[in-house]
This record gives C-alpha cells, structure tokens and sequence, in this order.
C-alpha cells in the first residue's frame, strides 16, 4: 500500500459542525484509499457523530481538543489562550510533522494566526496568503492575498504571484498561469502607491506569466488565472463577490415568484439556471490554501457542508502528493540565497 | 420667470457622442422650464445632430470647442493642452461663473484633473471626490470615493462622509443617513492602517451618523446609505459591482436559452426579471458628483443614452437648486476657520 497522507481536521470548524464535518470526514475516508484522519476536537462529541457510520477506521484517529475557538474572538489572544483548542492542537499536528495539512472551516483569523505562528513560514516566505478560487465565466480564478497582509509591501505582491503560478500549474494543471494586479485602469503609471511600486517587479519576475492590471470589471469574466492584490482589496472584492451574487441570485428569484405567470415560467428555467446561481452563490470553489508555510493549511469556507468538507481534504491530499510543498520550499529558499549574497 | 439654472454639456464625452448627447440635452430642455445648457463641442456637428428637433431654442446656447479629449489620454497632460476641448471649456464656464454645473459622460480621469485644477476646490475642503449611487436591495447606496484619491489620508475620509452626508440629505431626503467604512471586518480594530486611523474619526465627528464598519459583503443588501472608502477601493468595489452583474445577468441568460423547455420559461419570466436585470447590469444610478468643487461636475456613465443624459442634467439642476453648494461651502470653511484657531 501506497503511504498514508494525514490530514488533521477541525471537527469544530464552521456553521454546520461537526455534523457536516464528520459526515464529509467520512466520504473522505471512504473515497481516498491513502487518506489518514486526525479528527480534532472533543472526543465524545465526536464519537457521537460517527455512530452507525461505515469507514476504515484504521484510518482515522481522534485526537482529543477541549475548547473550541469561537468566530468573533480575536485571533491572536485566542490561539495563545486556548491551547486545547481543535486549531491549535490540528496546527500542531502539522508543525510536528504527524500531518501534512490541517484542513479547518473555523475563525478565519485563528486560522491565518494559527497557520503563521505554530505552523510557521517556509524560509524566505515573507508573509503567508489566503488564496482562495473565485468562479467566473471561464471557469475559476485564484485571488491572492485575502489573508491577514492588509498593508502588504510590494515584495509581498510579487511573492504571491510566485506562489500562485506554482498553486495553479501543480494543482489546476494549468500550464503557463497568466497574472493580473488588480488596478483601477490597464495602463502602467494607474494606480496606488503600492500598485505603481509592484507593477515593474512583476514585470521583470521572469518566474510568472504578468500580463499587466487587471481592473475588477474583468476579473468575473476570467481575464487571467491569478489576481494578485493586498489583503484589503482581496477581501474586499471576495466579500462583494459573495454578497452581490446572492443578493442578485434573491432577487431574480424573488422576482419569479411575483406572478403566476413568472411562476410558471421560473418552473421551467430552474433546472437550467440552478448550477448557473448555485456556483455563483457561494463565492469559492472549495477550500482555500493558506500558502507559504512549512505545511498546508487549508480554510473552508464556514458554510461548508459534508461534500465541501470532503472536497477541501481532498484538496489537501492533492496538495500533498503534488509535491508543492518541496517546490515552493526550493524556490523560496533559493531566492533567500540569491538576496544574502 | 424664475431666474434659470445653467447647466453646460460636454457634446463629445461617452461612447454615444454626440447624437444621445444631443437628444438628452433637448429632452431636459423639454422637460424642465428653468434650465438654460450651453452645449460645448463642435458647432457644425452640434448643429447637425440640432436639426429637426424641436425645444426652445432661447435656452440652448453652442459654445463652439474645437478639441475632444480621448478617453484613453493621459488625464494630466490632455487637460493642459487641449484648451479648446469640450472638457476644457465646459470647466472655464463653471469657473467663470457662467455656468452652475457642467455635465460630462466623457473620460473620468480628465473630469477629474479638470474639475480640481480648473474649477477648483471649495475653501477647507482636501480633495473632491467622486460620488455615485450604486444599486442595492434597499434602493441605492452613495460610494464615495471613486475618483482619484487613491491614497487618501484619514482627514480626506472624514471629509468625504461629510459631503456625501449632506449630498444624500439635500439630494436624495434622507434624513439621518447612515455611514459606514468599508472594512475587513465589524469590528473597530479590524482594517489596515488608513481604515484604523480613520474610524475613531468618524466615531467623533458630530456631523453624521456613522454606524461602524460596511464589510464589502453587506453593500449590495444597503446595509447604509452611505459608504466611505479610499478611491481604489471604491473603484474596485464600482467596476466590481459593474463586471459581476452582467457577467451573472448574461450567464442566467444564456443559461435560459440552453434548451426548449428552458426559452419557453424564460419567455414567461422575461418580463418579471427584465427590469431588476436592468437595474443591476448598469451600476451606477444618474451620473456621479464631483463634490467639494467651486462648482458641480457631473460625471455620467461612458454608455450613457439620451434618458441618462437629461437625468444626469437634471441632478445638476437640482444641486443647483438645493442650494448644496453653499452648505457644503459655508461647513468647509467653517471647519477651516477652526483650524487656523
């Protein structure tokens, strides 16, 4: 048998946990013949769940957590406080090297502090990104910071875009990534301060496929493959993408249903624009990897459900064999070499 | 006869210049008895796209302008050379006194640089920013800024929910309209630097009735009336918000066309949705306020037609009557006064 890859998981991440946590644990399980659980979390709790459920239970360990990280509390005094939390202890497991990726739909925050402090940062990584896929007419496009840099530098941005060209080639298949910087105009003297500074890096990164700015108007369309930006901006337009799309989706259905007419008519499009609402209704495709750091981190989104679960561990299993840890690893610690000399 | 309010029209700005420039004009004409347009731009086309049409010719007046400024010109540079524009022109006669307001559906970069260099700031006020009305669940929402301050500073925000405090009482009747900033989060300590510095200022400033935080996420609900950001965040929120409704409204489209059943319900809904579709795939409601100016600039959408053109000149007219212009001018220099103290 091929070695295990371990994946340690939240059981107490998101809105539907750990119900939904525990059932996409086990699909997992069930679909990944090389998949290795840590459940992290409460043990009785936990056991409850999986009660008259069928897996290989070899395969998954609990690993018991005694407090829970709530949503609203602040990150940094959260992951130095509670210690037996299910972040803290599944970070843990990856620091030690018990896991190779911690996969957590919980406190976006604890994630991002948890994922930089106990995990830690690949040598030469100046600052870890959330990098989540936002879908669009062609398909899906990675949005690079929508982390924790919320005043990055342009050393930053350019690292980014690195670590999304190697995110997107390992993990998309996708040969020669194009990268935009979101701006507010194509031309190269638009633009912030942070904006002005980073476009010529990028322009003279041999390392990525920079094809310029990318104003937001195009960025739905799937005008490239990765959209760099600080983390204000990348939450920003994330949000917005979320709120907008549901917002739209509700009142076009709201809509249908004003008369009987429309009624009828919303009947018969409904099979044709439910994926179509659906996929634009939550604001990302699967989990988003927090990047940079001496083992993946992967943050759900908080609405997940069993099926999402289970597609960010799958994520996680991909990551792993995809050998992306090894290559960003070189690269950045080269580039380190290359700068002390 | 009331004494009449006196708009000028830039003939040449848009992507249908002139003719829906030249309809728009005598639609307002038409419509309102108090208006008097100088329409500026080039006299034997003007005079063509005239021909016809009927309105009261003692209240249209051709300034004869022999220059257009393209939409992709850099701003600066086109704004000083090109004397003889439309744009250019149309700014003197609101410096002058001439005209109350000018009206341009042309680029916005120019509009911009002219409105500060030509017609100038009020006293007290830091920079004039850019103000449209984007659509929400709730009605609209006024985002300000969305013009050129992309690296604002704290006292630019404040400023900036101030004018759109007053804009969104005087224009639109909204008593006690609410403001919010835009942030990464609800809470106070949340943000990158700018946001920080900036929300207990807005906490302490009597003048308007800020509620906290607006994550990007709540805008499209109308979470507040009035939403403050930095320029490059309020463009990206703008072009966002542009992009991703007719992306969605164009996918929910084709999707209803994809088989019969699907043409058949779509017909049936076709006139429930159309106009909510409508509504969301322009972004922007009327034309944008250039405010703290010495005068008002009014920037309409690139695609504007006639209906929005007479709309954009009728926002002029009753800024114009409103009497903003000196409560914006009295509260400025008010605030200037203390200062020097």
């Amino acid at each position: 048998m091929a070695e295990l890859i371990k994946v340690a998981v939240d059981a107490h991440g998101g809105d539907n946990a750990p119900t939904e946590v525990v059932k996409g644990v086990v699909m997992a399980l069930n679909e990944l013949d090389n998949l290795k659980v840590y459940l992290v979390g409460m043990e009785d709790i936990i056991n409850k769940e999986l009660e008259g459920k069928t897996y290989d239970k070899d395969r998954l360990e609990i690993v018991n957590a005694t407090e829970i990280i709530q949503m609203a509390e602040p990150p940094v005094a959260a992951i130095r406080r509670k210690k037996d939390s299910s972040i803290v202890k599944g970070m843990h497991l990856v620091r030690n090297g018990e896991a190779d990726a911690f996969v957590s739909c919980g406190s976006t925050g604890a994630v991002l502090v948890g994922g930089q402090v106990i995990v830690g940062r690949l040598k030469g990584v100046e600052r870890p990104p959330l990098a989540p896929l936002i879908p669009t007419a062609k398909g899906f496009t990675l949005l690079i910071d929508c982390g924790a840099n919320v005043d990055a530098k342009p050393s930053n941005l350019v690292q980014f875009a690195k670590m999304g060209t190697v995110y997107m080639k390992k993990m998309m298949g996708i040969e020669n990534p194009t990268v935009g910087i979101v701006n507010i105009g194509a031309e190269e003297e638009k633009g912030n301060m942070l904006v002005k500074d980073t476009f010529p890096m990028l322009k003279n990164c041999p390392d990525i496929n920079f094809i310029g700015s990318v104003e937001a108007r195009d960025i739905p369309s799937g005008y490239c493959d990765i959209v760099v930006c600080d983390a204000f901006v990348g939450n920003v337009i994330l949000k917005l993408y979320e709120g907008l799309s549901s917002m739209l989706v509700s009142e076009i259905k709201g809509a249908m249903m004003s008369s009987t007419r429309s009624k009828i008519g919303g009947a018969l499009v409904k099979p044709a624009i439910k994926n179509k609402m659906k996929s634009f209704s939550s604001s990302e495709y699967g989990g988003a990897p927090l990047l940079g750091l001496k083992g993946l981190v992967v943050k759900g989104h908080g609405s997940s459900d069993d099926v999402e679960i289970k597609n960010a561990i799958r994520q996680a299993v991909q990551y792993t064999e995809s050998g992306m840890l090894n290559i960003l690893s070189e690269s950045f610690a080269i580039t380190e070499a290359q700068e002390e000399e």
